[in-house]
C-alpha cells in the first residue's frame, strides 16, 4: 500500500490557503496510487495559534476548510488540524474518507514542558483512536503522545498494525535523533510513521526529516531535511520503506540550513520584498548577511557602513569587500555630525557629568534610527545581528544594534558564529566572509581600542557556561567546581540575569538550541534570587 | 479563634527576605494570640517563578527558608510555598507548627486558562489536605481550586468546617467581585477564608482585598485593597469575623491605586532611584507623570520636553505648567537640528523619494535616543507613555515613544486615560494636570494640523471595538452586526493584527483588564488569518 507524508509549511491562520495545499497534494498522490495522504500536526491551520482559535470567525472557516478537504476522492487524507466540539478546542486529527470522517482523534497527552501552553488552549481527549485500511489497522498519535509508552501500549490492545504520528516538531539541534531515541525505547516493536512540518514559523523552525521506523526500531524511511513536498513510501503489511534522504553531515551545515529557511519564510510569511541591516566589519552582522543573500538573494539586501571616529579602517575595507563580493547595495553614512548634534543638545543637561556608557548607546542608537528611516523608506525588514552569547549578557544597545524585526541568529553561541561563518567560505570555495573579519578580535567600536573581552570572558569559556546555565539550571556554585574561573562565574550569572529587561525586548529569532531566550526561557524581569557563590 | 492574614508582597526569588517577612509577623501575631497565619500563593518563593524553580541553587535556598520558618514556635502557620519532591515541583501549602510540617498540601488543579503556563512548571497533586486545629477541622486550596465544585466537596467529605485558600489573584478590573461571585456559586454553605498577595510584580499586579465568606456566601471581612500588612480576624466555630476595609467607590479610584502601585513597586523591586519621560503637552504623559509623582515622589521624577516645528506652543506651555505645578524637573531640548542633520546625512540615500512617515518616525526616535541618555547618564528608569488604544493600533513609534522598561498605563484604554485624568485632579481639588491637556484634541504632533483621528476612529468608538475583539473574541463581522461603522471595524481589525511586532517588542506594564497585551493576548507575529467582513 502506497502512503505519501506531505511535509507541509502551513501558514498560519489561513485556513482556506492550507486545505488547498492539501487538496492539491491529496489529488496528485490519488493519481499515482496512494491510499493514504500523512499531514504535519495542524496542518489545515497552522502552528501555533494562540487566540486565533478562540476567535469566532476562525471556527466558522475551519468548517468551511474541512467541507473544502470533504470533496477529495478516493484515497484517506489524515488532517491536523483543531477541532472545536461543544465550544471546547481539541488538538486533533481527522481521518477523512470520500466526504465521510472515518475516524477523529482528539489529543490526549499534552506535555507539561510543552512551549505552547498548550493547556490554556486546549481541552484533553480521552481514548485511543485506530482504522482499518486494506485489512492493516493503524493507530493515530500526535506529537508529543508518541513518546507515551502507555497511548502506545492501548494502541497495541486494539491490535493494531502501526502507527502514524502527525508532528510539528519545533526544531533544535539534534532534536531529530533525540526524538527517534525516545521512541525507540518504548515502540517496543511497532512500527511507525511520523510526519513533521517544515519551515519558519516566528521564532520557531519545523524542520522536516519525517521519518519512519520498523519494528526493530531501524530507520526505513526518511523525506528531506528542510524541505517542503510530498513524499511517497510503501507499506508491505509489516513495515514502512521508501527512500532515505541523508541528514546534514556537520553541525554547522545544518545550523546554516535552519538558519537560511526561518529567515526567508519570515520575510516571506510576512510579506517582505527585502532586508536591510547594519554592516559592521565584524563577524555577526557578516554572518547575518551571508545569510540573508542565500535566503532573499543578494539583490534584495541592503546595507549601511556607519563609521564613527572608534571605526578602524579594517572594518570598513571588510565590510565593502563583502557588500561588493555579494553584490549587495551599500551606502556609507558616517554618524560623527549627528553624534556631535545629539551631544550639543544634551550639554546643556549634561554639564559637569563624566562621559560613560551613554555616548556608547548614543551611537548605537543613532545607527539604530538610521537603519530604521532606510527600513522605513524602502520597506525593508530590518535585521538585527546579535548573538546568543550577546544576548545572554546584554551586550548589545537597546534602540540600537537591538533595532530590527528579526534576529536570524539570536540562538547562535558567538563560538558557533565562527564555525558557521568558516564552513560558509569553505563550501563556497570562497571567501563569502572576508578571512579578515573571522580572524580580528570581536569589538563593539564604540570607544578607542575597545574589544568585547573588556567586558566579557572568553567566548569559548562564556558559551561554554551559558550552555550549562540555561540548558543544565546549573548553579554558580556548580559551575565552579566545574573547574570556571569564580569571577567569571560570578559576572556571567549577574548579568545573565541583568540582562532580562533588555531581552524582553528583542526581536524574535529562530530557536535552534534547546533553550532559547524567548521560547524556553522564562524569568521574571524584577526578581532578586541571588545565586551565591559558597 | 484568632487568625492574622498576611496579606504580603513577596519578592520572587528572595526566599530568604521572604522568610524573614514571615517569621517577624509570625512573631508579632502569635505575641497577640493567634492562633493561625495565612500567607498567599507562593508567599515564600514569590510568584511567578519561571525557569527559576529549576535552578538548582534555589532548591537549596527553598529548603533553607523553610528550616527558618520551622523555628517559629506557638503559632500554626500556612506557607506558601514550591515543594520540590523526587526532582518533581508541585505548587504546595505548608501547615507548620513547632518546628513540625502538620500537612503539605499539593495543588491539585491548574486551570487551563492559566497566565502562567503552570503546567510547564509543576506537577499536580492528588489528595484532598485538612488539618484540626482546636476542634475546628480546615481545608486547604491554592488559587483556582478555590473554583471547583469536586475540590471542595472532597474537603466537605472529610468533615471540614471551613477552608482556607491561599491565592496570588493577578488583578483586572472587578476580579476581585468575579472570583467572590464563583466561589460563592459553588461553596454551599462552606465558609472561606482567602489570603491574597498585594504589590506590582513586572506585568502583573495583586491587590490583597483577602476576605472571607460565611456559610450564606456573605463577605464577614476583607482587608483593604492595595495595602501590604498583617490583618487579624476571629474564627467562632462557624464563621470568620473581622472588620471590613472598604472598597474604592469608582472605577478611576481603582485603577488609579493600582497603577501606582504597580509602578511603584516595579521602580523599588529593580532597585532604581527615580524615573524620567518625555512630557509632551498630550494627555498620555500627563497621566503617567501624575501617577509617577504619586509613586515614587516628584523630586525623583525628571522630564523632557522636545519640541519640533510641529510642537503647538499650548504643548510647551501646558507640559511647563505641569512639571511646575508639581514641582518636577525638566529641561527643554528642541530636536530640530538633530532632526536637519539627520536628514542631511540620509539625504543621498533617500534622493528623489518622497516625504513620509519616516520623517515622522524619525522624529519620534530622536526623542527616544534623548530619553534614553537621559535615562543612561542619571540612571533613572524611562517610562513609556502609550495607553492600550495606541498599543493595540500600533499608533506608536518603536525604538522612539515606544522607549522604556515600563509602561504604567498600557493596559488603560485613551477612554479610561481621559476618566483617570479627571478623576486625578477631582481628588486633588486642583489641576494637577492642566485642563488644556484633558481638553483639546490629542496629535502626535509629527507633522502640521496631525490629529489622532485623522488615522483612528474616534476612542469611544475604537475602545468599544477593542474591547468586543480583545475580550469577547468577537468577529469582524459580529462587530457590523453590533452596528459599528463597517470600514472602521475593517480598519480596526486590520492594525490590531498588524501592529504585533510592535507590540512583541514593547515595555511591561501592569494588567488591569481581563485581557491585556502581553499578558492574556497571545498572536503569532506571522500570520494571515482573514478576518472578513461578509
Amino acid at each position: 500500500m502506497k502512503i505519501a507524508v506531505l511535509q507541509m509549511n502551513p501558514r498560519v491562520g489561513a485556513l482556506a490557503l492550507n486545505a488547498k495545499t492539501i487538496i492539491e497534494s491529496a489529488v496528485s498522490a490519488q493519481k499515482s496510487g496512494v491510499e493514504i495522504l500523512l499531514t504535519p500536526q495542524m496542518a489545515l491551520s497552522g502552528f501555533p495559534l494562540g487566540n486565533l482559535c478562540y476567535q469566532q470567525q476562525f471556527e466558522k472557516q475551519l468548517q468551511e476548510a474541512l467541507q473544502q478537504l470533504k470533496t477529495v476522492r478516493n484515497i484517506t487524507l489524515l488532517i491536523g488540524a483543531p477541532a472545536i466540539i461543544d465550544s471546547k478546542i481539541f488538538n486533533a486529527v481527522y481521518v477523512l474518507r470520500d466526504g465521510e470522517v472515518l475516524a477523529c482523534h482528539l489529543k490526549q497527552y499534552i506535555s507539561d514542558k510543552s512551549l505552547f501552553n498548550e493547556n490554556r488552549d486546549f481541552t484533553i481527549g480521552n481514548k485511543t483512536t485506530t482504522f482499518d485500511i486494506n485489512g492493516t489497522r493503524l493507530g493515530i498519535l500526535i506529537a508529543e503522545e508518541i513518546e507515551q509508552i502507555d497511548l502506545i501500549e492501548n494502541i497495541k490492545k486494539e491490535n493494531a498494525n502501526a502507527i502514524l504520528c502527525l508532528d510539528s516538531m519545533p526544531y533544535y539541534l539534534h532534536s531529530n535523533d533525540e526524538k527517534i531515541d525516545a521512541i525507540r525505547k518504548i515502540a517496543n516493536g511497532m512500527p511507525i510513521l511520523l510526519s513533521n512540518a517544515v519551515g519558519g514559523q516566528d521564532d520557531l523552525a519545523f524542520a522536516g526529516s519525517s521519518f519512519a521506523l520498523n519494528a526493530q526500531g531501524e530507520v526505513t524511511w526518511r523525506a528531506p531535511f528542510c524541505k517542503e513536498g510530498l513524499f511517497e513510501l510503501d507499506w508491505n503489511q509489516q513495515s514502512f520503506s521508501g527512500r532515505l534522504s541523508t541528514l546534514p553531515e556537520k553541525v554547522e551545515e545544518e545550523l546554516y540550513t535552519v538558519l537560511v529557511m526561518a529567515l526567508r519564510d519570515y520575510v516571506t510569511k510576512c510579506g517582505f520584498k527585502s532586508v536591510c541591516l547594519g554592516l559592521s566589519g565584524g563577524l555577526d552582522s557578516a554572518l547575518v548577511l551571508a545569510i540573508a543573500a542565500d535566503a532573499v538573494g543578494a539583490k534584495k539586501c541592503e546595507v549601511f557602513l556607519m563609521p564613527s571616529q572608534y571605526t578602524a579602517e579594517l572594518s570598513n575595507s571588510a565590510a565593502i569587500k563583502m557588500a561588493d563580493g555579494l553584490g549587495v547595495k551599500y551606502t556609507t553614512i558616517p554618524i560623527s555630525e549627528i553624534f556631535d548634534t545629539f551631544n550639543k543638545s544634551l550639554s546643556q543637561r549634561f554639564e559637569g557629568l563624566p562621559e560613560d556608557v551613554t555616548e556608547e548607546n548614543l551611537q548605537a542608537r543613532i545607527r539604530g534610527t538610521l537603519l530604521m528611516a532606510l527600513s522605513n523608506k524602502t520597506g525593508a525588514l530590518l535585521l538585527t545581528t546579535g548573538n546568543k552569547s550577546e544576548v545572554a549578557m546584554g551586550y548589545a544597545t537597546l534602540y540600537g544594534d537591538m533595532n530590527g524585526g528579526f534576529a536570524p541568529i539570536k540562538d547562535i553561541f558567538k563560538t558557533q558564529a565562527y564555525a558557521i561563518s568558516r564552513w560558509i567560505n569553505e563550501r563556497a570555495g570562497r571567501e563569502i566572509i572576508p578571512v579578515e573579519i573571522i580572524e580580528r578580535a570581536p569589538s563593539a567600536e564604540l570607544r578607542f581600542n575597545q574589544t568585547d573581552q573588556d567586558s566579557l570572558p572568553e567566548y569559548e569559556v562564556l558559551d561554554a557556561m551559558l550552555s550549562e546555565l540555561m540548558e543544565h539550571n546549573a548553579s554558580a556554585e556548580q559551575l565552579v567546581s566545574m573547574g570556571f574561573n569564580q569571577d567569571e562565574v560570578a559576572k556571567t550569572v549577574k548579568l545573565l540575569r541583568q540582562a532580562e529587561y533588555k531581552r524582553r525586548q528583542g526581536a524574535i529569532g529562530p530557536k535552534v538550541s534547546r533553550c532559547a531566550f524567548g521560547v524556553d526561557w522564562h524569568q521574571q524581569i524584577c526578581q532578586q534570587f541571588k545565586d551565591t557563590l559558597t
